[in-house]
């Protein structure tokens, strides 16, 4: 079988102006993240990385043509990500493309756009973080597949409920925090033909992308955002031919 | 208990424009809708109408906010409702004013930004339309109660699937056509604080609003649709704060 | 309208063989429960209560088919409950009775008879118990109506994940310990033409029933659970016709 | 990778009793099913088959423990399977062995006894069946992968709806059938560590098991029913320990 087709974006401001977290993640996030996936799924996949800095964001036509699952991770610069890119990725998601949406991605603009909801969550993050608890709900999910029961995170920032997504398809994940917040932590819904994964864990001041529980659920969340057969299709986003 | 305030709101073009349609729908398709509504719930709702010809289209922040349940009917005019207007629905959508959105209305701005798809359908118009039996998959449904099985729709156009929506909260009902074609006619969404209903029967050139068990599912939906007690918050889309 | 009829079953073992229960519930659990709805809900109920030392366990035929929605409560003598009475208890949820089943009820014989798992979930229960916080996720819900977000519980036993029923119609809520568990605690199922509530506060050794938000829970619950119109049948377990 | 292990599960009684239908299934509804896994999957399965006349059914403690994913054909002899294999079933299900039931399998004691519900339907058989489209609605699932829109299956018998299942996790397909009717004929459920996938096309009159059609979506289905890594357990159907 081929290899899936792995597009790794992270908008990497933080890593290239904050000493702090650049330490905790020389690679970029994005570069630990790939890592992981490439440890874990070997020669099953094809991980490319792309960032903000890049031209089109890294997320050209071309690219996205390419991608079976895009990974998403953003936190202060949303704003900065072009409004036409988003359509883009929104398009090929629709078509049938995966998208796997990371922490503070909740408030991207894709993820708003693919939802159509606030995205707002409850957060907190004293100093030296709180303890995730991450309980799997769903033991038939793939995406849950040979994962620890529960995930201990020993810091982690506290995102809490309500998260105003709309009703996933499949509720995977429930986190709890030290301060007896919850959070429903790993969703998945479905667009169009595509494939929507979002898991909470994972910040820029906590190494979390190196846990070895969040890399194998990360792995996971590729498997299964990837296309089924005969599910891709060219990008159309307001098409009124039957599909 | 105070009435229920409701919205009936059609974009009105076909009926003053086609003298055909007209004769269908003499008062409009508002018109229909809100004598339905007056009939079967009396008292117990408050109903006017608005329409695109209006200023704001009738849907200035003043009429949203004293809005429990907004209905959309529209067809082709879509393109010409403001896209402030649009956003000023979906901001009271989310902080919990209904929305119910009918037949063509699945390409109407509000709906294609409320569930973030293409919304897209197969469909077919012959002579005389076709006959739609609306099967109802959910008897505990409250939108279902005192509904006859199946809706019998002597003449009606016909949609079907695939329905590119995202997966409903509940399937209520499901149509089939002469065809053989079937499709999700009855489902509910719910987004942020408010809820959302779509129901397909309706087309301006079939006396469809005037059907008893169309006018009841609408009845009932209006009723579905509205704020539960403490759920209704001022409109905030991209609200970092915890709600 | 007229009042929705309300039958409070209770096995009534703890509290008539433990003097330290009966002080906590003088009134037996289900006298608390009537209590609470009666205060709520006022002339819109009508309530009754039975319990396992009744005849036929208070269940008759002639009692389930003046009721409209049952509560039940139960925790050690689950196994004295007769199969006669459970199987006729199914039939009348199926025909459209609302059930509501409550905390150790989980091990209930017609809970697990209606959702065919095993019902099983993680639990533990210190010397004074420990806090819950019980989250609402779904602000549109109408059990969730006018509840305070988080409910807080200062004593209570704890149940946690996995717990093992079907996936839930509706999630409503989901709570935390202070040991960082979390658990699905208002789940909604549909069966036939009836619904299911399912709600984990209230242990016989903490006045969880007692508690101002618990029973305004508990008032909505009954609400939501009682037949649309339309919708109740005469029992029908295992009938081939067309329903 | 190892194969999957499916076993089919047939009562084969038509077959054996009835000419007409042994000459469309001469190596029984058993055999048909069986040649379209092994047609499709090759190596990526071991089936065998096992039907009502076999000791214990063909389904011994020692078959079930080496079965990944159990197909069920049954019709005129579900009082005839006994209640202790029934409950084997159940618990090996609960456990993670995945369930496929097959069109009047809706009846079967199994499919009852894991839904809870009555599972009755709506149906006729005209002389030469009726023309039966099965359409996806859910073009992202792994179980319509590569499936023509819609199905046509020339004759069958007609199953509609009010189909009494509880809400499906996922529903994949819907039919429709010349008699204006609707069915939801392709629904999946988890229970407990389980999967459980129903596909309704499928009849002991009409040749449909040897639809090209009909094979892959049976294929599909086996693939996606195989429990996840890690999520098989040894059975246990009350047990009240944390799982």
């Amino acid at each position: 079988m081929a290899a899936l087709r792995v597009t790794v974006w992270n908008e990497g401001v933080h890593e290239t102006t904050q000493p702090a977290i650049a330490a905790i993640y020389p690679e970029g996030i994005h570069g630990a993240i790939a890592e992981g996936l490439r440890d874990l799924l070997g020669e099953e996949v094809a991980v490319r990385t792309a960032t903000l800095a890049d031209p089109e964001h890294g997320l050209s036509e071309a690219v996205l043509a390419e991608t079976d699952v895009l990974l998403w991770w953003g936190h202060i610069a949303h704003d900065q990500v072009a409004d036409e890119v988003v359509e883009r990725v929104r398009e090929h998601v629709l078509g049938g493309m995966g998208l796997i949406v990371l922490h503070s991605g909740h408030f991207s603009k894709i993820f708003i756009r693919m939802l159509g909801t606030t995205c707002s969550l409850r957060w907190r993050n004293p100093e030296g973080g709180e303890r995730e608890l991450v309980w799997n709900v769903n033991p038939t999910h793939p995406i849950a597949a040979g994962v620890e029961q529960p995930i201990v995170i020993e810091a982690q920032e506290m995102y809490g409920e309500f998260f105003d997504i709309p009703t996933p398809d499949d509720l995977v994940f429930i986190s709890s925090f030290t301060g007896g917040e919850v959070f429903r932590s790993g969703v998945t819904f479905t667009r169009g033909r595509g494939k929507i994964f979002y898991f909470s864990p994972g910040d820029q001041e906590y190494p979390v992308y190196f846990h070895p529980q969040v890399r194998r659920v990360l792995a996971n969340g590729v498997q299964w955002a990837a296309p089924v057969a005969g599910a891709r299709v060219a990008p159309a986003v307001s098409n009124p031919q039957p599909i």
